[in-house]
This record gives C-alpha cells, structure tokens and sequence, in this order.
C-alpha cells in the first residue's frame, strides 16, 4: 500500500528501505470515506460482493457505489473479480480485496510467540511460532518478531504488500501512544515505543494492545463470538486477564489497564503474587501457580502420576497437570476443579457487575478443557444474578492459539477501515 | 408542553383529562433537530446563553441558531430573557427555558419515597419525603407518589407544566419495556408497567430505571462527578448496587442489571442472603447487615452505646451504629471499618477489572462518612493495581439524597433532548 513500488516480493529488510516514518499515516488516511471503510469492511467480514449487492447493504445509490469502488481499485485496496451472477437488469461485477493485500498478526505472550500473516479477509494464510522469554526486552524480542514475518513474507507465493499489522504483549498498554506502561511481568518494556518502532521496521501501520484485548478481537471476528456485542474473553494461561467489549467496541478502561482480573484477591491469606500482594486469583491459579502446586504434589507424593511425569521429564507445566487429570489422577483433577471454583466466583462476581451476554474462556490453560469449563460453569450459574445468567452461554474459545494473531490483525485493519 | 391548553394551575386529576396516553410519543418527539437538542442541552447544563454564545458553542451560524430558537420558541420551550451584554456588532438577547417548564424526579426506595419538582435546568424548586414500605406493591406505592407530585405541583406559585418525569426503583428494571423485573426485594412489582402507568396518569413522557442508575446520573449532572465520562457510583442503603457510567453513558447490561454487585460473594461461610445464597456483600453490610449485627451486639452487651440506644428506642438501625462510632464506641467503630474492608475489597477487585476514573459512594449509609471512606479507600489504593488507582479518586456523594430525584429528571430530559 505504499505509493512507492516495491519489488514484486521485497523482505522486510527492504520495506524499511523504501518507506518512511510518515508512511503509516499517510496510508492510514488512505480510505476516504466513510462508505468506502464500510465497503471494505463488508467485503472483510463476508466476502466478495457484487456491485449490486454492496448498494443493497449500505442503503446508497450502485451510482455511489461505482464512484467509491472506482477509488478503491485506484487505491490499490480491491479488484474486480468477475461478473456476478445476473439479477436481470444492469450486469454487476463482484468485488473483492486485491490478491496481494496482507495484514500480519502478531501475539507476544509471557513463553511463547506467534506470527501469522493473512489476506484481506484475514484469513491466515501462513504463520509461525517459537518459543520466547518476554524478560528478556524488546531489543530481543522484536528482531524475532520481525525474522519471522520476514520469512512468512518471503515465502509468499506471489506478489505481497503490507497493509499493516496488530500486536498483543502481556502487559497494559497505552494504546493511544502505543507502549507498555507498567507491565508486571515484562521489566525493560515499560514505556518502549513498540508501535512506532514497528511501523518503521514494516513500513506500514502498527497498533498495540495487550494480549487478552486482542485475543477478544479475534473471536469477535471468526471464533465463537462472532456477531457479539457484550462479552468477555477470560485468558487463562501464565497470567490470567479479561478482554471486556461493550456495544461492540472493546473497552480499555481510563488508563488502559481494564480487565486486569489476575490480580483481583481471592484468598486473603493465599500464596504470595509476582505483583508482591497475596491471594491474587492468577496467585492461586494460571499457569504458574499450577506448574508450582504441580511440583509440590509430585514431590510431596500425592500423586504418582504427576511424579511420575516429573521423574521422565525433569520439569511440570500446567500441561502435565491437564494430562495427569485425563488420566484420572485424584490430585491433578482436584486442582482443576479447585482452580475452575476460584476462577469461577471471580467470574460469578463481574457477571454480576457487568452483565455480559457471553462468556468466552481462552489461553493455554483452558486446553484443560471441560473438566476446567464445568466446573467454572457451576459456579457461575450458582452465585450470578439469575437475570444475569438466564441467556449468558460460557464456551471455550473457538480459535485457540490462533485468536491472538488474528484479532491483532482485525485491529489493525479496523484502524484502516475507521468508520470516523 | 401539551398541545392542548389546560387551566393555569392545573392539578394531576386534571392533567390526566385533558392529556392521553398518546401525548407521551407525540411529546418525545417534538424536539424536531439536532442542533434544537443541542440548544436545549446547552441551557439545562450552563444556564441562559445569547444567540450569539450559542453559535459560538454550537459552532453554527448566527442564521441557523435564530432559526432553530424560533421554532423553540414556538413549542413553547424557551423564552427570550432579555438582551445580551454587547459584544459589539448586531445586537443578541439571551435564550433561557420557558418559566412554566418543569421536570419530576421521583426516588422509591426500599423504605423512602422521595420526590422533587425542577425548572428547565433541572433545579430542585421543591421536594418531599415520606416513608413507604416498597413491598406493599405498586398499587400502595404509585397512588403515593402521585399524591407527592400533585401535592407540590399545586403549591407552585405560578403557571407549570410538567414535561417529563424520571423514576428509580429499588430493583433491576428492563429499561426498553420500562418495568420491573424479578426485583428481589419488591415482590409484586415484576413485570409491572410503571412507566407506562406513570406516563398515562401524569400525561407527559416517564422513563423507569433502577435507583442507583439514577442516582448516579444525579452525581453526573450537578454532583461531584461533573464532567466525569468514566465513573462508579455505589450505594450503600439497605441493599448495595453500582452504576456504571462508561464513556459518558450509563451502562445497563445485556439484561439491565448490571451493577448489582451487592450478591457479589464476599465470605463464602457468611450470613445468608435475602436472595438465599450465603456471604452476599449486602449480606456482609449494608443497611439491614449492619442493623442485624447491632442488635445482636447491644443484645450480647459487647456494645454499651448501643444497648443504651436499643432500650430508648426498642430497634437498632444503620445510622445508630454511626451515631456510636462516633461516640467512640469500640465495637461500632469495628463494625463500620470491618464492613468497609469488605466493600473496599469487592471494589478493588471491580476497580481491577473496569479502571474507572473515579468512584463516589452514596446511599443512606454512606452517612457513616469519613470512617467508612478511609477505611474503604484504604482497601482500594492498597489491593488494585497501581496504574489503575494512581488518577482515582475514591469520594463521598455530594447531593446525598437528591442525587436520586435530580438523576431521575436528568434521565427524562436526556431522552426528551435526544441527539439521535
């Protein structure tokens, strides 16, 4: 999307060649219009449309439509992509998005990184992962980032441009300056200009958000909270947070820090949190409370599976304890279903408050499933309101480890496309 | 503001001749444009203003305003009040609403009715309480509040005319439908059309939501969160609830109760609730809590100032138990400052979650005041987390009991000056 052409497969070596600082908010302003964001939008979230069919759904004239689609094809954002099947009258011509648009998503966590590169539909169209350590600070981390989109890009079949790109970190973020502020668990991102040194590197537009709002973004977009309007997304992996959208839109709270129910106290004289309290929820359960309570079961004897893991394997995750309560192990199942309670009247405790519409439970330590969804529901539906909970579905996420870099690009694009 | 003319003095008996139960549409409606709500808006909320301030701050012509005022004039809603201080140039008169334009804001609590008549920009001419039992149903309760209004429109000294009328109620309320439902402490108000029978007696626009929705509009409007777009406001009365202004607007929920955080579990072996579960926070203080626990206190005789109360009076209330703390008495001061952990905890865990930009506690027992407030401050600023708490004030009401009838007229006249 850059008025300059670049090479018909450049890497991102070269983007940062051929573009500018001011690129990403000249291109930013690309879309000209308010029918024009819509238009991509609808082609975004249902595919390709005729002519006829997009007049239809906007309520405007298929004259209107012909002038803003004409733009947009000279903006080098959508093609035709043949005729549309004849409604009798004037013949129609499908649009759709140009074949070489991408967007990247991009979801940094605590451990782990994933990459994901998509069309204009946002569709993932490749990605990649590796393991990371968020402690180890930007300097290190965003040169991985951007290795492994470059190799996603390179590896592009035909000819690609980047619109723009999405990322999620766990921490609270300043999603207005785009930087870390404050975040708990990754010392040495406090205050770095993530986006903007991003969009310099791709050369294209960069929004920033922590982890859980984006992953919420996702399932909103293709998982299991597609067409909600009031729901929230409960990550529960090494840290536990919430992503909370309202009328739609997500809600980041006054200084962005909104959903952070890691650190909501469950038990007052509960083990001792990262964050330096006591009996904070992701205290008492997440992914490093269970792989700490894990190893002290295995050690202490009460439960030879988990030992037994932890013998072979040398370490536990709160995988192993997924694995050991498949197996039927007393102790390990009995951690889960303690984990599911606490989180469950953490949960039973915002319904009340907030009244969602839909709960939706994501993050590697929901991969323990329906014992974990069972008995979160139990609680829940037993200690809400129940007005509150007469219509209230809670799921586990539809998208797994795929919301994240989805969502980020679903970001990213709903910039693009701002219907303001 | 009927089309109809009535007697100049006209009381509610008669208001409800010569109006019908379409007046109410056709009244909503006669606010014709944007700019008019916005005018009206404009003098509820800073007072007379001249046309030409009015161009100024609506950012429109000098042609336009005059033209929209004309037709306010002209519906009988504003009234020119003399010219305007010369700024040079064409000479402007100030705009103000008409003399005889008033609101009702009615409050029904639990054990109190409270009732106020406004002027155009919403100040309270004249109010007045009574003591009501809300569970003696809509039929005992709706007759009194009626009687309140005619009482006080009748002794207004010059001509009225009553535009619209707010009402809160103890209870979740379906705010589209403009009824009660499942209220848990209003048995035989559930699914009762209030507003509409309101709205057919008093023969002008009514509009129901719950008390602590209201109130928190009242604190919005003229109370100490002026200008705050992102707040909570708590009430602690007999029962506890929470109102959620987010971006300005007063969050509902999917179903319309959000914020009643008073069944929120905060001691899973507590007391049992009047909604049948145990350890609810209204269970824990609140009203009624804290009445139940000074009975039980000045019976056991670990309290001398309240078996000294107790035995003058023959009953203990929630203002009792402030009236000993004051006096020193240990066990009072115990009671107030353990029930503010409590409240304090469940709000820090809330402040987690949504980082709101402030918060104001109101409600009856609210009166307990700076005990109460330290100690519930205390809890907040030391159990969220920091990025959070670091710009959130923690702050008393300050209209105290007419936070709920100057929210209630606000909420009618929102919706009479709609921007949409």
């Amino acid at each position: 999307m850059s008025d300059v052409e670049g090479p018909s497969r450049p890497g991102v070596a070269e983007v940062a060649v051929w573009q500018d600082a001011h690129v990403a908010a000249a291109l930013a302003s690309r879309v000209e219009t308010r029918t024009q964001a819509r238009i991509l939008r609808l082609l975004r979230d249902e595919g390709p449309l005729s002519r006829a069919e997009l007049a239809d759904r906007l309520r405007v004239s298929r004259t209107t439509v012909a002038a803003e689609v004409g733009r947009l094809v000279e903006l080098e954002l959508t093609e035709d992509a043949g005729p549309a099947t004849s409604r009798g009258g004037r013949r129609s011509t499908i649009l759709d998005f140009r074949t070489d648009l991408r967007f990247a998503g991009v979801d940094i966590g605590a451990t782990s990184l994933d990459v994901a590169i998509t069309d204009g539909r946002l569709r993932v169209l490749a990605k990649a992962a590796e393991e990371i350590d968020v402690r180890d600070g930007p300097e290190t981390v965003l040169p991985a980032v951007l290795r492994l989109l470059r190799d996603l890009l390179e590896a592009q079949p035909g000819p690609w441009r980047l619109a723009g790109a999405g990322i999620g970190v766990p921490g609270p973020v300043d999603f207005n300056r785009g930087v870390p502020v404050s975040p708990p668990i990754m010392p040495g991102w406090d205050g770095y200009p993530v986006r903007d040194t991003m969009a310099r590197e791709l050369g294209c537009p960069v929004l920033l958000d922590n982890d859980v709002n984006v992953m919420a973004l996702g399932e909103q977009h293709s998982g299991v909270a597609r067409a909600a309007q009031d729901f929230l997304f409960v990550k529960i992996g090494t840290g536990i947070g919430c992503g909370i959208m309202v009328g739609g839109q997500m809600y980041r709270g006054v200084n962005g820090c909104a959903g952070d129910i890691g650190h909501i106290t469950v038990e007052e004289t509960g083990p001792v949190c990262a964050c330096g309290e006591k009996g904070c929820l992701e205290a008492v359960f997440g992914g490093a409370a269970l792989a700490r309570d894990a190893l002290a079961a295995a050690k202490a004897g009460r439960s030879p599976v988990l030992s037994e893991i932890l013998e072979r394997k040398g370490a536990l995750t709160a995988a192993d304890v997924g694995a050991a309560a498949t197996r039927g192990d007393p102790c390990a199942v009995r951690m889960v279903r303690e984990g599911g309670a606490r989180v469950g009247l953490t949960l039973a405790g915002l319904v009340s408050f907030i009244n969602p519409g839909l709960i939706v439970i994501g993050g590697r330590v929901a991969n323990l499933g329906h014992l974990l969804l069972s008995e979160i529901r139990g609680v829940v539906y037993r200690r809400s309101l129940p007005l509150a909970t007469g219509n209230m579905p809670i799921v586990l996420s539809e998208l797994g480890d795929d919301a994240g870099v989805v969502g980020a690009a679903r970001m990213v694009s709903d910039a693009l496309y701002a219907l303001e």
